[in-house]
């Protein structure tokens, strides 16, 4: 079994939204919510049968077997289920899966662990945003020395940087509340076919994903979308965008709390097993990290998105890991940030200190400090309308 | 000197707008609209300085060995433009590229041609989903066989397998209408600073950016975003959705165009430097070529946007290149795509033929056909819904 | 904690060797090495120290916790390994992780993660390239017919197919023949400093490294590689390599499975949850998934290559990950293709019948025959000669 | 026609070898190259039918217009040739391209293309390593300090910095020395069934094979390998090591020279649209991007390479731009790395500066400079092993 507890994902335990459990829980909910909008559609009470399914009871070695020999977990899931449900009710195991396909449980199960995933993102860029709203007007008027290709450019203000990490938590936020999370239900070939062939009529299929959808609380996209890819692309793009905005918050802290430059502190830095005197920008550092390992594997939900016939060979089981990927990401990221931020303050000597190397740069700072303060009033604003509950 | 004039490009000539030229002349309209937003912010006239500026008149030489020692073709310009306009009028040269710094020009001229490439790679996919309507809607009834993990699954229609295609333009097109094209504005180091200073108004930034950006007709951000870049990543993500989609329907096409399969009819189809005989699917195999190549430029423009500083010493310069390529992609795409299906016929009896193949799938084709007709109506309503001007 | 036990990841189970059990067990293994290479370089028997260290009894939420707060899991473990020391012999925990930096003890188990990964890998490339020369030695005289750009193009036969695979198995057996698995020691900053200091001799540190290298069975670099990471870059490009070919594999063997084509029959294949009577080529679909998932991870790790300093603020922990995944897929795809290949007969009617499809193209077959045969002999022949012992 | 000159490539003009042109004139040469083959296995003298090909003559609209409707440039690109021949000598045309596919011309020729940009690669290493090798000797003695993820770490030496460089830079010219650069020819389908009926004998084809390879200077790999595309890998792979190992070099560079660290000095620097004082390390900025822009690039050739059937419907395409960028980016950085360490200095009493602000890890420089001593030795003479020619 390749069994990976967190050893090498040193962010990981901040990421259980996004693990095998989490999966796991997520199929087995769009199976209770499949047997309770068939309850719906055909006006039976079938709750009693989705109540019956036991994500704790789960035989989770036949589930691995079950996707080595079939190349996805949901049979084996569904052999499973069908057995509790039977186990509770004679003949209930029938209502289990009915007219589904396993790309429609796992796909919706995928959108359901996104959903969770970036609301948790969410909330930590909340938490980041505002930290870094204080931080931005407390700091709007310490004069620095802004940096571009690496050398001294001109004067700004710390609470331009900031305001800066800003801009990109609000991006950030920007791209999670445009993000749509459809179902998927479209039965063996997108058709629906044999949803109306059990309903016996020609248009249970409709009726039966928009209840489907209802019950997840996720959107009625209309479609079923097995080979059309962009429903994914549309979540894999803003959780990549998150870790870009905050591995940009994680590369400058690292440089700002660099020895020479010393403009920023951190409250929590990792030790070092060469070094005992060493205080590392842990943090910083893996934002960073993570930063660097978003775009290969968006590159790689990208790739899976040209897909072929009504479900591809080999394509659509690319995906998963790509897309749960860069959910783990963004939600370690979320979560690493608003740490770094937590603790960080600024230290105006080394500020100072820095800026005057290049005194030549002087001038009167009355221009700088009042675009300063514009700048900073700004990304809060923009930042509080986001954030900010509209009650009319 | 790099001269790539479309060898290794077969459908460059349909990207003009994402060629050196293209962005040549954006760069310049981009200095011309920061002249007349000076103007209107200081109450001047200054139509002719930016009249005198002459994109047929520049020495590109001098551009190239500028671009090599400032790592950017931005200075150099500046100077030549400079010096066109000092030509016309004295004094005039100053009133060139006022405040700015090369990165204003370059990203909002790249957004320039982002906003002209897409506007035009989405004239092609309104004339794509037009065919692809017409297209599905008359075979809502070609029952066929659909196929998944490559194999025979259940019947469904052609026009099931089209509407599908259609989907993808739809969500295309979405992407696109999505997308916003801002201008960039900052000055040295994104406070803007030396605007006000010129202006000799601490206010003055926002008024000239909101000048510039309606001059262009992009959209006024309200801030710079020289080291935030999502909205370039705003950018990037529609446009890789574009090719995405239509990759797809060139793996589909191929496929259904094979010998063995013979669904798909193509009008236009290449030869064969080694078998006269040969029809090969040139432009659907160029399709999924283009879907191959879009997910590591994407990766990139993503990797590059993990941004530091004021302006980076690396990143935004590893952006152009991707940004552009993503953005000739799409626009190569679709218009292959506007001819594939253009010159696409279904031969029925290589449907009827392949779908005979698995007839104990055969059963009452019923339900098949109603759901056949409401994905193909469903499909075609959102396609025009995002296509029909709305009048109130 | 992001426990991932394998639901999203069907070839899992055959890749034991890249779990987080075994990295723990390499990372416990180089400091073994390390503790005896000591005493190698000292002349003191340090045995007994390097026995105490028990990877069973490591408190491993623990290590999880010491990952979060140093970023990497190596300072945990190593106080738990001198606490076991300790706990044998007194004083016996100062002689664990002597003068070594955490980066010199997970690169190293990496490089032995990714040596035992690649030899597992290399078994089962040889198993599948001996079926692969008995299918194609076998078939040699089967005539077919070649497609390109999918339509049928020119007589070829199912041998030559065969041998084409057989040669993308035989470059993934050179890859792997050609990779160097070098150890890692430089101690804090790369100069081995505390090594040379703690043996009271300046020239200890290539006699340690040396000593360790022999321990471990690597290859001594004879430097340390922190932020010169092309070792690395050299263990990943054949890891994408073996993916690629086998995906190749997967890709043909899929697509000559199909229900149209029928050329492969395959003896293992899974089932569907929608429909009972699909037999889908599941191993080469997965195959096929592998291919399409090695290039992001490939692009982390090179992303990851562009180091900084002596050891760098992100790049470094980006690769984990990326290099483990990639050694995964190779391990998954050759398990998967040897189980592909040895299930795998060919429909001789099949063949012929589509062949039968472009008589036109039908010639005088000796050409093709000699031809065939000589290839099929000369991919044979390259194959043995990568996996025969030679005898002098 | 999407016609790049250069705008967007500030180190194109350093990169010739690997423009459009040279592409064509690498088609040209192996046409030439055929025809002269076929010549030593007919025992004909073809030599004046060769030298008849005229690449300046050649209509490069005719080119594009049928690369366009073929997909790929060499149908069109054969017309002309054989029209040039059959002018010279009545019935010659006819000679021209005998029993080859595009693909054997076009693979061919980007492997000249590769080997002389990798030739020329190589050469600007030398250069580079040359250059570092004195550096690190002059600078063997300079006690600097080290820093590992961002902070100071311990004492080493700007030696032992550079002495890293050279490293990368010995490494990169150890992959390339070790990249085979194999001829393609294969006929239609791979099987050579083609020249093997023309030259009236079944074994032709592995001799013009060799010829061929013998003419341009390439290896003979024994087989044809249009789908099996390894050997590609193996060429890109090698470049895109260059690009890393250099884009270290540029993070490297850009860091120190930035006006709080100041322990490198530029001699060339560029200079600013909006800040006339600035002193840009371009150099060192576009080797960084170059190294951000390498790994997307990398990605799209190992996705390619999952190739199918006798040859692709889309993945070889996909490959041409891609590994001709790889191409052109370590020519390019190879190019400005020379520039960079050429004119690159060091200032002793900046890296003594920032040394003392870590006084507290001052301690007896002995060992770490008997350490940096045999680093910068070890580096030296590995890179004067890989240059050096042995006589015996």
């Amino acid at each position: 079994m390749t069994d990976d507890w967190g050893l090498l994902e040193p962010l990981g335990a901040s990421a259980a939204a996004t693990s095998d459990d989490a999966v796991l829980a997520a199929l087995v909910e769009v199976e209770r919510a499949l047997i309770r909008a068939w309850g719906h559609v055909l006006g039976e009470d079938l709750d009693s049968v989705a109540g019956a399914l036991d994500v704790a009871a789960l035989d989770r070695d036949g589930l691995l077997a079950g996707a080595r020999s079939g190349g996805v977990p949901v049979i084996a899931l569904v052999e499973q289920l069908r057995a509790q449900a039977e186990a509770v009710t004679t003949g209930a195991g029938d209502r289990v899966h009915t007219g589904a396909t396993s790309q429609d449980i796992l796909d919706s199960a995928l959108v359901l662990v996104a959903r969770a995933g970036l609301a948790e993102t969410r909330g930590h860029l909340v938490s980041t945003g505002e930290a870094l709203v204080v931080l931005a007007e407390g700091e709007r008027h310490t004069v620095s020395i802004a940096r571009t290709l690496g050398q001294h450019a001109a004067p700004s203000t710390v609470g331009v940087t900031i305001a800066g990490w800003l801009d990109g938590v609000s991006s950030a936020l920007e791209a999670i509340d445009d993000t749509v999370f459809p179902v998927q239900l479209g039965g063996a070939v997108g058709t629906g076919e044999a949803f109306d062939r059990r309903a016996g009529r020609v248009d249970a299929t409709p009726e039966l994903r928009a209840a489907v959808a209802d019950d997840l609380g996720l959107a009625d996209p209309g479609r079923s979308w097995h080979s059309e890819r962009s429903p994914i692309l549309h979540i894999a793009d803003p959780a990549a965008i998150v870790v870009a905005a905050l591995g940009r918050i994680g590369r400058d802290v690292a440089f700002l709390a660099r020895t020479e430059i010393g403009e920023v502190v951190l409250a929590a830095t990792g030790g070092s097993s060469a070094m005992p005197h060493k205080r590392n920008p842990v943090d910083a550092v893996l934002l960073t990290a993570n930063g660097l390992r978003a775009p290969g594997l968006l590159a790689t939900v990208h790739a899976a998105s040209v897909s072929q016939d009504a479900r591809p060979a080999g394509e659509w089981h690319a995906e998963w890991q790509a897309l749960r990927g860069l959910l783990r990401l963004a939600l370690e990221s979320a979560d690493a940030a608003d740490a770094v931020v937590a603790g960080l303050t600024i230290d105006p000597e080394a500020v100072a200190r820095n800026h005057s190397l290049s005194r030549e740069l002087d001038r009167d700072p009355a221009a700088t400090l009042a675009a300063s303060a514009r700048i900073v009033r700004a990304a809060s604003e923009r930042f509080r309308s986001l954030t900010t509950e509209t009650t009319s």
